[in-house]
């Protein structure tokens, strides 16, 4: 009964479909590697404004002008 | 001092009274089992769009369908 | 199917019992004010050192020396 | 390499600024404090709903009207 | 840039091994599906005791003896 | 009353006096930049084995070899 949770930067559109590989993905990751139960895997993912989201001591807004 | 994070998925409307109720339940519960201080008890609901919610390897948007 | 985190300090011993009583708690609030299904409702406790969890700027193993 | 995440309350409006002098001053935090590399430090501010909030039993929507 | 947390029960042994695999797969995932750079990827997993882990309202330890 | 969230690598010993200057700075940080309460800002820090911790598509541990 794993838990992850996924954060990206909210940058284009991610799609549904997207979303479903990334949480079909997860689930199979932990069975394969773990023998965790798909039914009870929880994937959850979070999508962050790029102001919100800093690397190397800067916002990813600031990043992506550069 | 606790801390408690409660992510529940975006669908219907979730109101201010049932989100008081969580927040009030949830400091009670703690003071109730561990004598923690409700004054310092912080509860933070999140809530997630059903595409970005996965259980069993498929979303819940895709799970509501069947 | 909610998803509730709960950090509480790491402080005198917190027995199976207590745990089960958060965990059964929780799981009840959510199906009491919100009716998520009790079933796939996960609650996962973590326990943090003194050292580590500060509050009004100092660490709480500083606090308790007060 | 280091992670934090910043929970506020969505009050005001909290310009661009505000966020990168976050992320910045977190980042240069764990630089002199534990020598960690602000290259692969990450910074992830997430903003929630005073209604989604709460500290002492109630939201901070209504402590805000006291 | 994404961060992946993945928490398990902590049962057993999971090897380095494992860890690995997980750590590899969670990043492959993300550039496989939404072309997310593997060199700032953060995969971060943490092992949860069962006492400390509900689902169903009871502990892991608990579902465990049934 | 923001909370601060912040993990690291548990990689030599990380003393009680630094991460009493991480919860110090991390308040400080939250009262200079948004004027936030420091009685009621939260600062918790957590310590991650770097089995446990990837970057890049592979453990800390491993990287450290390199």
């Amino acid at each position: 009964m794993p838990y992850v949770n996924i954060k990206i930067t909210k940058e284009g559109k991610v799609t549904a479909e997207q979303k479903a590989a990334l949480i079909k993905g997860a689930t199979q990751l932990l069975a394969n590697v773990l023998h965790k139960n798909p039914a009870t895997t929880v994937v959850i993912i979070e999508e962050v404004d790029t102001d919100n989201w800093g690397i190397g001591g800067e916002s990813v807004t600031e990043r992506r002008k550069l």
